[in-house]
């Protein structure tokens, strides 16, 4: 295990600066559907509306200045686009983030209002790193990863940091699965600070790749898939599927069918706004009632940054 | 003045054990866009999403328990149908209310979930009032007015008291004016317990009966309006109206197609979830920045009860 329990603590320390302790809100309609105790670690609520913020804080706080003021350049479709913009923004130096040309409108907005360059490309992974390296190249700026980088994972599992020092007997949490850039780092905090919580990451059935990956043991590298949960669209990365593969005790899938209507329900019912994404651990825990019965479940939602002109349909 | 001070003190006794002491929170965009300081009373995390349940509240706990136990009956488009059935529910009566067949789907669904026994009836005011009369008549239920009443409008004051024990130095207060409710007791609430701060109502251009009575001092009592704000489709009830007269400093008009606009801006920027009708007031101040540059003002949301399947267009 290379990233160790003092280097979270470094990267908690890290980012502090520049996120917000999120809350953890309680779902009296969840806590009644299941017969168990949700806590629910709402990232939407971070300055850029997701998590994505704790990665790119830890990734460019190790950077020295020196390297810093060459600037940033990031590929995303969407909140890790948001979180770099918004550190270049925070840092006063330069950002250019790479965005296929179908993402989210209003992910590409933000990135923008916060003063990034946006670059958009074809929509498929092999045109966001040829066009990525080629600014960094020309540049000499940082490429920020989105997830295949340890220091992008010791970001993110500072979410479940707080979230196990608020409520510190959790038998589950359950995050969701795109990248693994989240599901490794909760399971890192979980194994360093919460031993006993099983961590399940949950992913939608049409994006099955991380499932199929960790049933074989062997990663699924290329993927076609087609949800709507949009922050989920990405394949396994490497670095993260070695700690998903030792430290996650289960995947879980949603059937597509479900997300929109978990999303829908948690915004009637608790007034909060979610991203589709956000939903699959509801639609994936669906059907796992009697795992979750009588028990303490933490669910990181992961941020809120919803195009309201293409919402869909129930 | 017919409700005193120390009414309003009784009347929050009085509902302080049903409802829920709701968030005052801020908005780093609203704030950064008047150059002002917002105070934003979010009453959509009631326990039925609305205020509606404070005056519900304050009638229910003058009745009699032999009054009580003949049951509640009511008419309403939606907030203040769920407020009675929730009433009902927790107090173990039974309640009828009557809801015009046009009804925003999710608020009579809440009304029965709650219990309620719902009557969908022709959506013009007096087939309401014939068939919650005649329900009286033929139950001995007592008929729970939705806003023309003393104690309705005492509940409904307790939203501007938790306001103002919060943020005791509001230059403005704003809140939406649809049966005037809520913003007479808002102002009689400013009145007692803040006299320095300005109470404005906040109307759709398009039900503005509310602010032609305030201008020439003459109730409107019909009008058709047709505005996306479904909590503000009646017309101001003759006990309200008086109020806001003698206590209200003016109505502002919100343009119809900065309501939604406002709604979407507020969702994407808070990630809370509020129903048109509260985003009345922010499309009424939009073209008041002059008067708000450099203030304190506080908003009331009143509520997050929005229908998913059917949101306004962009």
């Amino acid at each position: 295990m290379t990233i160790s329990k003092y280097d979270l603590r470094k990267a908690y320390s890290r980012v502090r600066p520049f996120v917000f302790k999120t809350p953890v809100v309680s779902s009296s309609y969840l806590d009644a559907q299941y017969e168990a105790q949700f806590f629910i670690k709402s990232e939407q609520f971070q300055p850029i509306g997701a998590f994505k913020i704790r990665g790119a804080a830890n990734f460019t706080q190790i950077l020295s200045d020196a390297e810093l003021k060459k600037g940033l350049v990031t590929h995303s479709s969407g909140n890790h686009a948001q979180a770099v913009a918004f550190m270049a923004y925070k840092l006063g130096i330069k950002a250019s983030v790479v965005m296929p040309d179908n993402s989210n409108k209003v992910k590409i907005a933000n990135a923008k209002k916060w003063g990034a360059e946006v670059i958009l490309c074809e929509p498929i992974i092999e045109a966001r790193l040829a066009v990525s390296n080629r600014i960094a190249r020309e540049t000499s700026a940082t490429i920020v990863p989105p997830f295949d980088h340890e220091w992008i994972i010791e970001g993110q599992a500072t979410a479940a940091m707080e979230l196990i020092a608020d409520v510190p007997d959790l038998d589950y949490i359950i995050a969701p699965l795109g990248g693994g850039g989240l599901l490794s780092g909760t399971a890192l905090a979980a194994h360093y600070f919460s031993p006993k919580t099983v961590v399940i990451g949950a992913e939608p059935e049409n994006a099955s790749d991380g499932f199929e990956g960790f049933k074989t043991g062997i990663r699924v590298s290329s993927f076609k898939p087609n949800t709507i949960a949009d922050g989920l669209r990405t394949t396994v990365g490497e670095i993260p599927f070695e700690y998903i593969k030792k430290l996650v005790s289960d995947i879980w899938l949603a059937p597509e069918d479900l997300i929109a209507k978990s999303m829908f329900e948690y915004w009637q019912q608790t007034k909060h706004i979610i991203e589709p994404s956000c939903a699959v651990p509801m639609a994936a825990f669906h059907s796992k009632r009697d795992l979750l019965k009588g028990k303490k479940v933490g669910i990181i939602i992961t941020g809120g940054n919803v195009d309201f002109t293409s919402l869909p349909s129930l």
